[in-house]
Order: C-alpha cells, then structure tokens, then sequence
C-alpha cells in the first residue's frame, strides 16, 4: 500500500470516530506496515487534517496512548454556521401566531445540526463532561450530535414515566413560558451517581426547562458542568439560570411586519 | 503541499459529509493545485478509502458532478455490529417488570448507533427516500444517524401536538402493545408532499406504530419505501405490516430465569 493511500485511510477512520483512540499497532496491523512507517503516515495524516479546517490529530503517550480525532471548526467556519442559521430564522415563512418560529426544519436537519454541534463539541471538550443531557424531544439530535463529536452517552430527560425507563425520579418544575406546573423523569439507571454532564437543547426562553434539567440531574447525583443552546431568547433578560452559551439569541418576533430579530452570539469565537 | 497531505484532507473533508458533492473545482481552490493533481489525489483517495471497511469515494459526471462520500459497512464489521448488540441486550441486568428491557443506554449511544445506522444505510441507501421518519422519543438517535450518513432531513412525528410545530395533522391508532388508542401528529411543514421517506425506529413489537407512521405520512401524501427497526419482537407472529428490516429480533424475556432470547436477523448482509 502506498504512504498516500495509508494517510488516507487513516484521516478517514480517524474522522469516522471522533474521539476514539486508535493504537499504532491497529494501523501496522491492518495495513501490515512496520512502527516506524505508520509514525511518518499520523505526522501526515496530521498535517493532512490541519489544511481542512476542521478537526486535528492528536497523540496520546503511554502503553494505552495512540492517536485519535478532535471535532474543531475554525473562526471562519463558525462565522458561516451562525449566519447561515440567522439567516435560515430570519425567514418570515417561519413566524407562527403567538411570536413562534418554525425551526424543526434546522433542527431535524443533520447538514445544519452538524455546524452547531461542531461548536459546542469545540467549546465544551475540556469541561470533564461524562454525559450530554438533553431534554425531549426537538434538542435531541443537536445533542446527539455533539455527543458523537465528544464520543459520550446521551442522557434524555422525559416528559413523562415511561415503563421502559425502569425506576425514574421524578420531579415538578415550572417552563419559562408559563406559570404552569410542569414534570420531567430521568431513568435511575441514566448515569453512573457522581459524574458530571453537559446540557445540551436547542432552545431556551426563560431557563426553567434548563434549571429544571440541572435539579433532576442533581438528584441523580449528576453535576452539570456547561450549557449550550441553539437559540437563547432575549426576553426575559432574567434567566432563570446564569451560565449559558447560546449560538444566537432570538429578539423580536413580529408576526404583522413579518419580522424576526436574531443576533448572533459574538462570544462564539 | 504534499500529495499525501492532499490525500487525507480529502478523505477526512469527504468523510465528515457523506452524500455532499464536492467539486474538483473547490479541491484546486482549497489547496491551490490544478486539476489534473486534484484528479489523481482523488484516486489516491478512492483507494485509500476502499482499505478502512467502510464507505467509498464515488464520481459524479457532468456539470454539477463532483465527487461524493457513500457510508458503507463490510459484512464483517456489520457483523461486529450485530453481535456487539445481541450481547449488550442479553445481559440480565437489563430485565425490567412486565418483560420489559431497558435499552436506552444502547439507544443513546452514538458508538454502538452508528453502527446500526450505517447497516441501516447502506439496506436503504437506493431506496429513494427523500426524509427518514421516526416517531419521538427513542429512535429519533438512529433515525437522526442514518439520516446523517445518507444527509436527508428527519421528520419527528410526536405524541402530542405542540404550538411550535405551526398547524398539524394528527391520527388516532392502536398500538401493538396495547389495545388503547393513541394519537400522534405530524407539522403540516414537516415535508413537502409527494415525496419519500424511510422509517427508522428503535423498537417494533406489533407494528401498530409504524403503521400508525406510514398513515399519518399518507395523509401528506409522503410515501414510506423502507422500515428499518433496530430491534423486531418476535412476538406476535402476526404484525400489522409486512416489510420491515430489523437488526435483531428479540424473542422471550423470561424475569424469572433471567434470560433474554435475542437472534441476529441474518439477511442483514
């Protein structure tokens, strides 16, 4: 085989895991190549990822190191995820009685979904995350996604018990939108008690969803170590929870001009 | 920049988008190289991708062509995948009240999902679907994969209707587990009628859901050409629909003895 069809293979198998580490004996082994080829092919393989503005190779040492795949997004391609998704809310087709937007389309789409979780994934790598949390049902994939990126489970909080969930705990919260009572479950067997998660959903307009996610996740003996957000909604500035970073932050939606506000998180970079 | 450099970054850049057509055009742009070097890096690439087992590089011809990354996964790593699963659901610990099995860890892990997903698209990947279709809440991590690997849009049907899916169409049908009624609902946006989708789900039992799915996308005129399950009972014998592609079947789940009887599908190859 030749050096450029081995750094090939191995940028491919690499971005195919994010995450995962490959040993070196896993590549000498399946493209039967001696210690020091495959060296020379990852230094290649990691100028290789580096021209493509997104996501780098790096080395773990030690007997279980070897190499494996970053999810990154540079500045520039970061910048194109938050426009385009500004420019997406923005159309007026979107806007439904009551100042709701539309946005199943985005967040059921994995082409769109990808760029967020790419910026999640880059921002919270180093938070010491076990588990992504989200709530259902419209963040599921976005979380699912940086999940993957960040090679960790999924936790999903329900709206109700399900017998399928074995033993819940249960508790009562009150959503942001309104002043009504509202319950979320969380299975026992969700996350080993004692770790730590990151909440993940697509959209937050007081924080009482969230705040309640990070209760239920407490009394899981589950601590939560960032949260991120698609669309963050302006109104209420006082959220119920502090620490949140948003892709963008919706303003006014105004169903008689036709007109949506959305501003991009300048934080993002 | 070296040939071997271009080869990866064009493995890594294809791998991370499966379906997308990229130009040779955007690949002369991107490492200021000319067509002809462009040409022969993307055999070098079609090559080195045929050696990691799963996907290949396919060529586009014409005007918009270009060239485009197929998921793929061999008989033996699907077979990997297959195995890995029966395992994990055989495990006793897993056995809940009522021969119930709890699979959401399963369910929600992007790892062992992608695994499934890629057999899934790779079954349907000519099956000209245009969305893949679930039902909320479990499944949407396997429909949201396999709708990534072929990049399609997902439709989320949902058990209740909510304000912010704008005007809905909703049915009422009996599920296989029980003979109550239930509803579910579909955003009259959510697809554009006259078109295609595949169903992808966690669990069938009795079919009842998926029918009540293939149903409710008639009613917006969407035409189902493929179900694939994760995981198909055995029980009953008679399903309210014929065709459907499970990965497993799962067969007694006994809470006494402890034992869960779980066969691997052998047509999945």
């Amino acid at each position: 085989m030749k050096r450029s069809h081995r750094v090939g293979a191995i940028c491919q198998i690499l971005a195919e895991s994010p995450e995962k580490i490959f040993s070196l004996n896993y590549f000498c082994e399946k493209f039967s190549a001696a210690k020091s080829s495959i060296s020379e092919d990852i230094s290649a393989a990691k100028e290789a990822v580096k021209a493509s503005g997104y996501g780098y190779i790096e080395t773990i040492a030690g007997a279980s190191g070897g190499v494996r795949y970053v999810s990154d997004i540079s500045d520039e391609k970061a910048a194109e995820v938050q426009n385009n998704f500004c420019n997406m809310l923005k159309e007026e087709s979107r806007i439904l009685g009551g100042g709701f937007l539309y946005t199943s389309d985005i967040m059921y789409d994995p082409s769109i979904v990808k760029g967020m979780a790419q910026i999640f994934a880059k921002r919270f790598r180093n938070a010491g995350a076990n588990y992504i949390a989200t709530i259902e049902t419209k963040g599921i994939p976005v979380a699912f996604m940086t999940a993957h990126l960040l090679n960790l489970p999924v936790i999903v909080v329900r709206r109700e018990t399900k017998i399928s969930e074995g033993a819940t705990v249960s508790i009562n919260y009150f959503p942001g939108s309104s002043e009504r009572l509202q319950k979320m479950s969380i299975s026992k067997r969700a996350a080993e008690p004692g770790s730590k998660a990151l909440i993940i959903d697509d959209f937050m307009r007081g924080g009482g969803s969230i705040k309640g996610i990070a209760e239920i996740l407490s009394e899981v003996d589950i601590q939560v170590v960032g949260t991120g957000v698609a669309i963050a909604n302006i109104e209420p500035e006082k959220k119920k929870v502090s620490d949140y970073f948003p892709i963008v932050y919706l303003g006014k939606v105004d169903e008689n001009d036709k007109f949506v506000e959305v501003i991009p998180n300048s934080q993002i970079f």
